[in-house]
Formats: C-alpha cells, structure tokens, sequence
C-alpha cells in the first residue's frame, strides 16, 4: 500500500546523512566530552561543531546555545529560568492562548509559585493583537512568551513588532520557534529575541534534542542542577549523537531552505485549493502568514478522529490535534481561542507537509479525500439536516 | 599507537547492536509515538519494547519506568519532585557527602525552597554508617537519596540496609543506580527503594537517555510541563533512539552481567594490584565492597593532572575526578569526604575498566605507569623530601 506522511508537524522522518553522522559518532567518537583525555577531546570537538551549525540556523553565537533534550524542556527552562531569577523584579508574564502546552503549562503552573499570568486572546486566524500585547504590559512584566509559528494552524506571529514593543518595555522576549526554525528563515537579530527555543525533531534531526537560544547577559536560573556543563545552564552528560544529528540537520536546512520553502508552498497551496474545493471545508489559520507546510482545515459534519482512522487505513498519515495531545477527545485549544465552536474544530484536519513528500502524494491525497468525507458524512446524523444548517457561515 | 579506554566510568562506547537498533528506528520507525496513525502506533511499540527492556534489568514493572535526558535529569526529577510534593509532610532531605553532583546540588538548590539538608559524613572507605542515618531521621524527613555505588571510588552502599530504616520511618528512599545498573545486579524490589536513577550511556547505551524508576504510589510533581507524555511525569516528544538504545543495552547487559561481572573483576583486581605495588600507591574506596570495573588509587607525590596527560600521550585514557569537574582544579569532594588530605587527593587516578579492554590492555598500563609514576616523581620538589615523608602514613 502507498504510504503518504503527511505529519511533518509532528515530526519528521531523520535524514539519511544525519543518521550517519550519528552512527560516526558513535561508532568512532563516542568519549564523553567533559573528559580531558583525547577521546574526550574528540567528543568535544563534534559537540562545538554542532553547536556552531545550530547557531547559524538561526543567526546566533555559538555560544548562546544551550543544548536541551528538546522544545518541551527549552519552552521550560525558558519560562521558568527567566521567572525564578527576575522575581524580584516583577511577577507577571504575559503569553498568549494558541501557544503549545510546554509553554501554557509551565507558564500555569507558575501561578503556584506566586506569578500572575496574561494570556492573550487571538484573532480568527490565530494571530496575537499588538493592541492587546499593548494593554497587557504593566510595570511588574518581566516576560513574554509568544510563540513564532502555531503548530496547529500554522499562523506566523509578527514576533518582530511585538518584541520591539516588549523589549522598549524592557521586559525579556521568549519566542518558541520549535515550528519555524529551520522551515522558514529565523534570524535571532532581526526577530530581536533574548529567548528562542528550537526542537531537531521538526527538521528531520533526531527526536529528544533542541535548544534554547539565550542571548548574551540575560539572567535566567537553571531548572536542574548537576555537572558545569552546557554553561551551568543545562547539566548532564551532553546528548552527544544527538546533538550531532542536530547539527547536521541543521546544516541541510540553513543549505536547502529557500528550495524547500517554495516547494512546500506550491504543494500545500494545492492541497488547500482541494480541500476548500469541497463544499463546507474552511481553512483554519491565516491565509497568507502561515507556516509553507502547515494545512488544517475544518470539515463540517464529520468527526476528525474517524477521518484520520479512515485516512491511516488508506496509508495516508495525518492529525487532528497536535500530537501529544492526540490521546485526549478535548477539541484543540487553538481552534477554541479563534472562535471555533466545539462541533466544528472537532471536525479538524492538519495535515503537515514535508521532505518527502511529491506532487504524486498531493495527486493521492486529493483523489481519497473527497470519497471519504462523503463517506463519513452520508453516516453522520448532522449532515442530514445540511440543507437547513448550510446557510449558517462556518465561523 | 595503541588506545586503551580505561574511563568507563565517565561514558562507555555504544554497542554494535545497540547502534544497529538505533539506526532501524530512525531510518524505519520515525513516528511520533504520541500519533495515533500507523507511523505512531510502530514508533509507540518501539518505545514500551525498550521500556520493558529497561524494567527487566532491574526487577521493575514498565509502567513504573519514566524516561528521562539522563542521570542528571533522573536524580533531579526524583529530589525536586518529592521534595515538592511532600512539602506538607515536611522539608527534612537526607543524603551522602559523596553523591553526584547531581544529587548534591539539587539537594543544595532546595535549601532555598526552605528545605534543610542533612550531608551525612562517610567513612574511610565512603562508606555511609548506619548509626550516622538512624541519628539524622527526624519526623519531617521526607526522603533520603543515597547513591547505589560511588562513581570515583566505587564503593557500594548497604541501600538494602539504609532502604529497611528509611522506610521504617516512613520516608521516601531514592538511589542513585547510575554507576550499578546493568554493571551489578540491581533489584529495585530486593532493595526496596522508592526511587532509582539509571543512564544508559554508562553501560554501552547512547548518551542522553536515562530513567527513573518510581515505585507505584509514590507522589510526586513533574520538573517541566507540557505535552502528556511518560504518563504526565516527564513531557516532550520521546527521545525515541536514544530510547531504542537505552532498551537494546539494557537487554545485552541483562543477558552479559554475570560473565562480564567476573571478567572486569579479573582485570581489576590485576590493576590493583600491580598499581599498589608502586611504593606509596593506596587504594582509594571499599576494598571489597566495590564496583569491579572500578580502580581508583592515590599515588603521592604526583599531580593527577599530570599523569593523565602523560597517560594520554601513551593512548591510555582515564581520569583524575568525576569527568563533569574534570575542567576544574579541586580535588575531589568524595576523596575529601573520606578525610584524604588535599594534597593526596590531587594525586589521585581513576582507571574503569569496560567490555572492550583484555588482558593485554593491562599489560600495558602496568608496563607503562610505573615509568611514568617515576618520571614526573623525579620533577617533583616534594618527591626529595620523601625520605623525611616517607613515614606519615598515607590516610
Ligand atoms: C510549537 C511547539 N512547541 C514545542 C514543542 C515541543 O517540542 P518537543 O517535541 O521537542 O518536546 C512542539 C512539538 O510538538 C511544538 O510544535
Ligand atoms: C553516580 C552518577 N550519578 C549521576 C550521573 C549523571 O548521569 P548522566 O551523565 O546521564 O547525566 C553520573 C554520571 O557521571 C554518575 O556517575
């Protein structure tokens, strides 16, 4: 049967020249990079190597990356790091509702720690108000956390306008760029960030590394304690093949970045055109600020758990919510923020370019997809009362 | 030039097979294993395969096995997060003055959460002494964290002793296992701890993966929040390689303990006694009591650093300190703790043996040292004075 990934969000297949990076260091370099003796000296030299190549990715100093075990714990070190340590400054942080959970999560859990939290309200498409960023500011905000690109519905947040305002306020800027860096160009200067967190699992790395861009002289805590190593910033023997995977996955995405971005484009573009084609399909997320990879759509009357299940069995991969919340029924946060109501985002599909993926793929997808909507809806008992409800605007 | 590794304590080359594992999940197993489609559902076996893997090698059940970045992150997640969840019980923590780093600092970092911290002194051996913890458990002690076998030294805690009394009190009882499990037989449920940190890149598995163990019914709260994963104890994407690796050495050590056990202790005993044969060379750590992999030796009237160095221009690798302060000058706190005086500990070698050393590795090492030893002896300016020293016995 064909096989057609189409979850790129989620997470992407490792690239062939990355895994043999990897099997190289384990295989000829596999000393710890802490050790004086040449085999340590050798493991060292790999992980400088890989953080030079992270660093140019996204346009910063080798040595204002952190490696972390991912954009979970980068999101959280984040947040937590600058909290605890500007305390005494101020006890607000403002975030807003479409951010992915390793960053709403610890920005609530905060709260027990005595932190007031602002989560900003989005538009319909998905996209933060400078207006309301404006009017959340107070005296006491030591951070603001929005995210770069939505993992869901692939909006671009104008993080450069907003952190030029945050940062006159004089408050530290995190942005989580686990979506964008390396799949649209990120520049750590030209956004004007202090925090940045990346993941190389998005970008064809391997799964359980990223990093936590810091820029120079932002004071932050640690959220665990051990070894000095990665600047006291991080202990723990460094994830070495890891981090080298990153590193060379790194270095293929600064080199075929504006290649793929158009290539992506066209694909998604005419998967969009397809999926709108069919009558009470709306796209979900900005039309033209949106990730060159990312489609959701909404498709009335159907249930999208039962369309994924009917999609997997035609080898087609695919996802309703973000992954790590695809075990749970509760409707995507995101859609709920941009005014979605519950029967519609329960209705959702992403579907997340990649790599991959070729013309041929779009071809299939756009030939299985319509017969299966129409499957699912001639079942479901709403879709028989379509004539009464198709003049009501899907929102 | 001939290379022998002798720094297994510090990171072990990653098996063959364990490679081999890695390379097949990434290159044919590259879901997500939070999707539900068929590319998650091959990626989640690979995950709870390993952790079951991970489970046999020290008598757990899977689902009491979390996935962590590592040691570090392990002792971290164990300390903070029973620390903070037990808060109302009480703030009392007991451990070791010859933890980790890892555990040592995380114990520390608390005091500013308002816990207080007990550092049970050790004896001459690092041994800790049953009467020293019955005396230091008060009402409110809420957990204490006393490492399975010393990474310097080697030495092997009573923990099913400590654990009985711990218990009888109603404490919470954490071990750090890094350096035991897959190296000795470890049993969490013959040592009856609540908690036990293991890494895999210290028994031929990848760096940067490890586990807690947390035995069913323990409370505690999670480091970092985010996504569902590791049944909400510990949220990210899988690092599913490293976590493939992780279960493929764990099944190779399972199946190899015994033999490798008796071989290591073999060559170690060989060491030991070919270094204590050079005047004024002591052992340092349990005689008996001790991991066999594990050498560690004081040789006076040497610099530690020196002697590497020398080492390594021979090809033998090995270490003065733990590797993660090995880019700092002070002598050890485990040496000191077992009241060797400054200037001895400076002088002091750790060699760890590893499935890839035999006989004539040691061979060499016993030919090569003591040339060496004599060598930067005769640059010393203390070493003229020896005949004056020569009596004080070495502590
Ligand atoms: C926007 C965003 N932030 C953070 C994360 C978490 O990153 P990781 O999977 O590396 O823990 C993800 C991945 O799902 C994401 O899409
Ligand atoms: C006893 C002990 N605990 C914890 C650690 C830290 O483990 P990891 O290197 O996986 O972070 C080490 C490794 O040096 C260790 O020897």
């Amino acid at each position: 049967m064909r096989r057609v990934y189409l979850d790129h969000g989620a997470t992407t297949p490792v690239h062939p020249e990355v895994i043999e990076a990897m099997v190289a260091c384990m295989r000829d370099h596999f000393g710890n990079p802490s050790s004086v003796h040449s085999f340590g000296r050798e493991a060292k030299k790999l992980l400088e190597d890989a953080r030079s190549n992270v660093a140019k990715l996204i346009g910063a100093r080798p040595e204002e990356i952190i490696f972390t075990s991912g954009g979970t714990e980068a999101d959280n070190l984040a947040i937590f790091g600058v909290a605890r340590a500007m305390r005494k400054k101020g006890n607000h942080i403002i975030t807003s509702a479409v951010e992915h959970h390793a960053v709403l999560d610890a920005c609530l859990a905060l709260k027990k720690e005595g932190f007031e939290i602002t989560v900003l309200p989005v538009d319909e498409y998905g996209m933060v108000k400078i207006e309301d960023l404006k009017a959340a500011l107070r005296p006491e905000t030591i951070l603001v956390t929005i995210m770069h690109a939505n993992n869901e519905v692939g909006t671009i947040q104008p993080i450069k306008e907003i952190t030029r305002i945050v940062k006159e306020h004089g408050a530290i800027m995190h942005t989580d760029a686990v979506q964008t860096a390396g799949k649209i160009p990120v520049d750590v200067n030209e956004l004007g960030v202090d925090l940045l967190s990346a993941s190389s699992h998005k970008i064809y790395g391997p799964k359980g590394v990223g990093c936590l861009y810091i820029r120079k002289g932002t004071k932050m805590f640690p959220l665990t304690h051990g070894g000095g190593q990665e600047r006291k910033r991080r202990p723990g023997t460094e994830n070495l093949p890891g981090i080298v995977g990153f590193g060379k996955a790194a270095e293929i995405m600064t080199r075929d970045l504006p290649e793929e971005t158009s290539r992506m484009t066209k694909l998604r573009n005419r998967l969009i055109e397809g999926f709108t084609a069919i009558p009470e399909v709306k796209l979900n997320g900005h039309p033209t600020d949106r990730l060159p990879i990312n489609v959701n759509v909404s498709i009335r009357y159907i249930e999208g758990e039962s369309l994924l299940l009917m999609l997997d069995m035609k080898g087609i991969a695919g996802s309703s919510g973000s992954a790590c919340t695809s075990g749970s029924l509760d409707p995507s946060h995101v859609l709920l923020a941009m005014g979605i109501p519950h029967e519609i985002a329960h209705g959702s599909l992403r579907l997340t370019l990649g790599r991959d993926n070729s013309e041929a793929d779009i071809d299939y997808v756009l030939q299985v997809v319509p017969e299966i909507i129409e499957r699912l809806r001639a079942m479901s008992p709403l879709y028989d009362r379509k004539e009464a409800q198709a003049c009501t605007p899907i929102k």
